[in-house]
């Protein structure tokens, strides 16, 4: 059996996921797709939507056949390191093939991309440092670096679009540990990565798909954007857990603790530095909601994205201690899986059985149990009852379609 | 003018604090009544029903000319601290007397357990480590070497009261620190303090009141314990506030809190010791309310109350650096005061006017700091734009009335 490796949020799973899955499948001929998913929370430093199990649910109706989890401490990084965990970890599958979506669909700008920025690995880095003493972010300060290179060599990537940021972190991942994944880039259609409006045909990004339900609660002006069966798990999980999960709700958990916990003990927090924590102190004591908090703090230097994550450490309480000194999987987390993800599986048995993980009950992996922490943290905000339930739902086994 | 001190929470101001007050005041022909009140958590280690300016207003509308707060680290604390912490503060404020109620209401059988206990101190400390031994907490074996003794002195207190229990700790604190502070004792009338059911008369304890209270989010049925303005007083805060403070609704904090940190950080809350912070996550992971988790934790030697002020000092981060060697006040913060108030303090200005306080906005003392804390832990349970609004309530001049 021969598989195709996604890396996946599916936050949620919609129409341009779905197309996505299929042109993989088509593109490689791959008997089955195996997605390696963040779990409770994502790369950007935002709670899951709704939580990782009905998530992979909607991965598999979709026809993805094996869901394995991203541990939490490499899936809310930045890009660079989010991208070479998801890869180890599909390599660790033996996947063929990773696909991703990217702007124009062909994989010759990423390679060439990647040989040209080692080539010129050491002037990037001088002048991002210029930038960034001119006070940009260190995001941007690489991006304008790149783009004074790009200026000699035109037909290097365009860099401005998460799609192809990620799949050149993936293909360098690959390149660099020399990996025998195959990448394989599939043009994307329809909706930008971060459009925030609703477009008039069937495709539109998850960040609106997300405004739109949680903007009045309702699913209702999204069903078209979704395949039946991501409505249906959704609608489930709404009249189920009554919510869905924003960093709104987790936001006087977040002020609570700024408001109770010394700067210096902040600073034990992972990413806390530079005196971010006084800044965090001080918006917290005069900023009622995440929102109002989150303008106070952002500059151009802390993005929204890296305040994101820095918040999703403190509410996590993740530590230095917490973050592992290597990107390579200790054990393969399975959400769930179809028949055939199950027979690949059993395929896989021989020489990575003793990573297959379907259930974490007598685990005492540190980074899985950062996982149970999360699944906690994620579903702290509902009541009591069903937090409990959820929590349970930790240690049972994954979805099985 | 002559102040007579009271030692009180009034959670919430009722007819039996009523006639206590009224009491105190005929029977010592006093001009003033000044009240040291516990502020948004008591000594029991509980959230106050409603917040200390909300309870400052009852009081002031019963009668009592001047409320000054009980530290949080003086107030949350065991019987004897919490006594002899409020008595020096009334003693700082130069009251003339100090009225508390009693079953009895004669003050000679306190100042002689005094002597007598001062007396068999070594007997009474070697009998109550035989009862420890035994598996009872500190309380209980206290309370069995006490009993021991009370069989050669039968005119000893009945200490199985609570409020014979504060009683005996004002006047211990006032002999053994050799105040001018006079005790006086008024028999109390009604029900007993923790008695939970509802009477056929006007008086029921407070834990009766709450309890009625919170069962239904109703005040209907206590409208005829309590004087006018203290139900029309909760009758706003409901309006306003639209929830009472209970352990309930903070349990989703301490819940958090317990799965997100490490044992060994946990170790320094002040008075985590003995592995309870093992025994308070393992019930944690698998309590869905404050309820059951109370009732896993709670064993003989752990009473509930004491369980109930760890978890408060967990809420707060309360660590061992937060209490303060003494108890003897380093300030005395005012919450409300009468006209009549007003004028005790101008004639206090001379001696002690540096201690007081009426706005605590450029206050650096490290206890008042703590207040500010339990301030914003306090509303935290509150919608965010009203939460913000206590917040800064904080930093506002007293209740005037």
């Amino acid at each position: 059996m021969k598989a195709a490796g996604l890396v996946v949020e599916y936050n949620p799973f919609h129409n341009g996921h779905q197309y996505h899955l299929d042109q993989s499948l088509a593109r490689t001929k791959a008997d089955i797709a195996v997605g390696v998913m963040s779990g409770n929370f994502l790369q950007r430093g935002e709670p899951a939507l709704v939580n990782k199990w009905a998530r992979t649910k909607m991965a598999l109706k979709a026809g993805v056949d094996l869901i394995v989890e991203l541990p939490f401490v490499h899936a809310v990084q930045k890009a660079e390191y989010f991208s070479e965990a998801a890869i180890l970890l599909l390599e660790e599958l033996q996947c063929e093939w990773v696909c991703f979506g990217s702007e124009k669909g062909e994989i010759e700008p990423f390679t060439n991309t990647y040989a040209l920025l080692a080539e010129h690995a050491d002037l990037i880095d001088q002048q991002a440092k210029t930038f960034m003493n001119a006070g940009h972010s260190y995001p941007k300060a690489m991006a304008l670096a790149y783009a004074e290179l790009k200026k000699n060599y035109p037909d290097m990537l365009t860099l401005d679009q998460p799609n192809n940021i990620l799949g050149f972190h993936y293909v360098s991942a690959i390149l660099k540990n020399k990996l025998s994944i195959k990448p394989i880039t599939i043009q994307r259609t329809g909706s930008g990565y971060h459009d925030a409006a609703l477009p008039k045909d069937s495709i539109a990004s998850a960040t609106a798909i997300r405004k739109e339900i949680t903007a009045d609660g309702s699913l209702k002006d999204v069903a078209r954007f979704l395949p039946g069966a991501s409505y249906d798990v959704l609608r489930d999980y709404q009249e189920e857990m009554r919510l869905w999960h924003t960093w709104d709700l987790y936001w006087p958990y977040v002020k609570l603790k700024l408001l109770t916990t010394s700067p210096s003990a902040l600073k034990d927090i992972y990413e806390m530095k530079e005196g971010l924590e006084n800044r965090l102190v001080t918006a917290a004591q005069t900023s009622a909601t995440f929102l109002e908090f989150m303008q106070k703090v952002k500059t151009k230097r802390y993005t929204w994205t890296r305040l994101q994550r820095l918040l999703t450490y403190l509410l996590m309480n993740i530590t230095n201690d917490d973050i592992p000194h290597t990107l390579k999987p200790t054990y393969i987390r399975v959400l769930g899986f179809s028949q055939k993800g199950r027979e690949y599986m059993q395929s896989l048995k021989k020489e990575k059985g003793h990573l297959l993980l379907t259930r974490p009950a007598a685990a005492n992996d540190p980074i899985l149990s950062i996982e149970q922490r999360a699944a906690n943290v994620h579903a702290s905000i509902l009541p009591a009852e069903m937090w409990q339930k959820v929590q349970k739902r930790e240690y049972q086994p994954p979805v099985i379609i």
